[in-house]
């Protein structure tokens, strides 16, 4: 029987708030505030995160990782516009069509072994320019880390920021896990952003150990000219905005974003490690960050899933998804894996 | 000059959150949760609101009221409809256009004196139907309590929903402040929505004392029967869905939504009483609930603002609004008013 | 009993093609033209277009005046911009909402006596600018003639195209009806549209004389950048296009868009001073093109409408419209006129 | 140098009006008919279709084909939905975007050697369901013919619709040339769309010789309840429908449909026997209709298309498309033939 609030491997988005990071709301909340952002905490947030990725850019906060996606799609497309991304990627198959309905564009994806796109794949849809009947691509979206777990090298990211430059368009990057493909790159985030050249991310705080928010990083102001409507229009301008930003001003200090991240990614390697051991389970993807996904014996799956759960990823393959998370521990991948053999016998 | 998260009567978005109900987000931050809304602590928050609103309803939580009004009204609607509301409301001022742009619709509104509308004015756009030329009639939306901080009694309620009714139209509450309403008619959340037959409320939290987080109530469950889709599809999910579950749990938990709104109004109140007594000053609205809306000299408004923040509600008449909160304290109205006095000397 | 085609007043785009036009047609219906545009027949048209416009303009057609108005606003717009137009205008009430469902934008509209904007009237509707919280204001859009009948002079337009270039905004006129107001000032069509500095016009021909199609006009090329994919995104891109294009040449040529709005505009006035001898009946509107409002007494208005169809334009009031066009015939008007003094005893 | 209006073999697009049909549009055009569709022309248009497709029907004309489309889907689906097709569907490829932008849905394509869906492709995407964070499936889209020239059988549509209904989805069918692949069948128009159970069909009537207009054809009349309300805001509402419905009527009476597309069949089939005597060339799709896809060497189609216009359809491939139509001549193909060979020596 399943035990009220037990830690599982189903989502590094069914965590409790990092207690830093609910301190800091706690310490936020006295006394009034200039409601929607105009205020020290949002100020003092967008610098610190200005500390982290460079000067010049733009910072808007929003409720969460579809919107931060979405809006931030919206402030580079015309709705006859094309977005070229993974077939696995977030804004292709979980967000309910949101990229589609709110910016008008359409979604070119392309079938990947490990959610990464590359430059041969994106040009396959690289043709119709200046043809009125054809969506005009825009924008090339990538996942860092991936849905599958896997992580860029800056010379990936660089060389399709290169490539989709030389076409006027921009890149976009689903950063719902950043942190965690900076911790397994060892690598600060302006390694992996800025200095390779996107041109917009959505910075996650959620599945890192924040209780909502996430934010829109413009590295050309320029381009979030009007976003301050886009938002408003979008329905994702919080009133009370300063528990957003002190999320993110407790997340970026004393280095909390990495600390969290390392550790999900090490709690990762470790189910790994300790499962690679086990001949009837196969890893099916690089483990890089929180996320193994491996080919388990079908009937083993549900006795598992009613002491830890999860989810299965590919029905006909038995392939299922185990994330790690902040606060996962040791102990957790023991007491797993011990089962996990029980079950196997 | 300004302190630091001082008290003033700029907005009831400007509060800390109520210490119930931070303490009810800490008491609930432990563990794993699952995302998305299909936990306990959702459940337990949806049948709160049924013990106080009715069990035939359907209940979604967003993050916050621009949301909680535009997926409201289009779950009511199609592209081709119109919804009638009056000049001042939310939906048609303060939303960026967020109504149009999400459903489609257009916003027929009508100038009143007092934010009311009336059948009499409601009229006034009544026409056209089954015309293909013109937007369909589908949605009436009211604001309780309203933006001018009058009320809607319950019989002109009613008189609104059997009106629409009659029209095959809907009847569309934004409630942002519900709570303030409910408290100054001396009546129970259902006598003024339940009982006199409206058909969708946006249930509003953040103005009486919680950090994030409005609900939508469907009095008729089948209207909803698309909504989880329409709130995915609005960027509106939150996946820790337990941090705004228990701030409703913590609300609607002895009566602490009522506490909250009959403190916030007793303070308009008790501001109001003190400001008539000022012959150079002008109340131009009813105060029924915690907002007050004043012609002063149009001197003295930067000096008072300085030292108490608060909004310019229209240039022209010098006309200004003060809203009070939970957390309002009657040594703020005697501060307030004293410094008026000064300046006005 | 109704006859079948017969001549009324219900409206100028009940007639059928000009001969001239169907001409044009049958010419131009011969061997294989590439579709789309990309033909000689639709060069020469924009080139006749620009005889008459001047040169630095851009043209595209489309196939009806509700997608010209629409898919021009589309191209001045963001989806968080509002439109100002009079209350009466026919993108306000007479397409559906379409300009919202595909522009995104709100309508902010004004009453007026007579169809026509004035900056004092404009300015009710100028604020917010600046303020996420409000649709920002863009477009004053504008109708020559009115729907009322009534015209702009160019220095009623170009007050209002200063005005709007102030605030860095863009006036678009719906120019449906553009050939009479030409007829009717006694002016050229670019002394009306590109010397008065409006930005763009819906150009229609279908009123005066076409079988279908209109023209959006770009007065700065620049803001058509995109509107070939917005066109086409529009669902407006015609195939065989030539078919569009052979019909404007037509009309521009040998000023026959001239003379068929000079003899709807006379016919309009002889209607007009043939029935204000009636003393039972009140004009409401100036006749200064091809339309007439006019009270009459209630019980007649049936009996007239078997006879010649036409319009009620207010009920409550009584109020007619009736349109005369390019093939009323003086007979028609003495007949109609017999007609209504014997209803009328 | 190409001759103005030679015909080649280009797109089915870029013939005149069939004679018949001009005709019938010069036997409308006299006198005043009521606009927007509520004229005997238009009432007995439809009683025409009626007659080829059965009464359960409900009809409305719009002016081109990705309208039809576009519209018919808008009328089966919610925004959240998706709408399953071939990689190579017009609706996928050559309207810009436009179904997504005006339905909001998600469309997901699969690749096909010859344009045609099957169940097995379908399927790929059937998944998803009742879980909010995917697009719902609700309509599949088959083209007939298809883009590829090929046709479905009556049993595959049958399959198709039996697994859509099953599934509570619809199927739409893209018809532009619908006309082809009867004659193709030798069936009825009804034996391949009514009787197999379609839910929507786009009736296309341009490529088959009219000058414009395509019919929405709604087998179940209840899908159709919102249609006028969707066309008017889809700015495909035509005023002078008289002259949409009177090219349908002629085109249905005395079988001139049929006429036409098996003329345009017949040709296509003499090129194709033809051109595969030439060894140099390779056909790549079977000739069903009136298209034909071959490779031919490179450095032969320039010169080529100088003479006798046609689009490359895939470049890498060396892959063209010549597409016949109903004015085609035994004598164009002989004489493209000859030059071929010429060009090839």
């Amino acid at each position: 029987m399943k035990q009220k609030n037990k830690r599982g491997f189903a989502s590094d988005n069914n965590p409790a708030v990092h207690p830093k990071i609910l301190q800091a709301i706690i310490d936020a909340s006295h006394g009034h505030t200039i409601a929607y952002g105009d205020d020290i905490y949002t100020h003092q947030a967008i610098r610190k995160i200005e500390e982290h990725f460079g000067e010049n850019i733009a910072v808007y906060f929003v409720f969460n990782g579809t919107a931060a996606n979405v809006l931030g799609l919206k402030a580079l497309t015309n709705s006859f516009n094309s977005i070229i991304c993974a077939e696995t990627a977030h804004i292709n198959v979980d967000e309910c069509g949101a990229p589609e309905r709110f910016t008008g564009c359409k979604l070119l994806s392309v079938p990947t072994s490990n959610g990464k796109l590359t430059i041969e794949k994106i040009k396959y849809h690289m043709h119709g320019f200046d043809f009125e009947h054809h969506s005009q691509p825009k924008v090339i979206s990538i996942t860092q880390a991936t849905e599958l777990g896997t992580v860029y090298t800056p010379d990936e990211i660089k060389a399709i920021t290169d490539y989709a430059h030389k076409y006027d368009m921009f890149v976009h990057v689903d950063g719902a896990r950043i942190c965690n493909a900076a911790a397994s790159l060892n690598l600060s985030l302006k390694e992996i952003t800025t200095d390779v050249g996107i041109d917009i991310l959505s910075f996650g705080g959620t599945k890192n150990g924040m209780m909502f928010g996430e934010a829109i990083i413009f590295f050309d102001k320029k381009l979030s000219e009007n976003f301050k409507y886009i938002r408003k229009q979008g329905m994702q301008l919080a009133s009370k905005m300063r528990f957003i930003a002190v999320q993110f001003i407790a997340m970026l200090q004393n280095e909390l974003w990495l600390e969290n991240a390392c550790h999900a990614n090490k709690m990762a390697k470790l189910l790994a490690d300790e499962v690679a051991k086990i001949p009837q389970i196969k890893i099916t993807q690089k483990v890089e960050t929180n996320g193994i996904f491996a080919i388990i014996p079908k009937k083993c799956i549900e006795p598992l899933q009613n002491e830890f759960f999860f989810y299965i990823w590919d029905e006909n393959k038995s392939e299922v998804r185990w994330m790690t998370s902040y606060d996962t521990i040791e102990e957790d991948i023991f007491d797993f894996v011990k089962l996990l053999k029980k079950r196997l016998k």
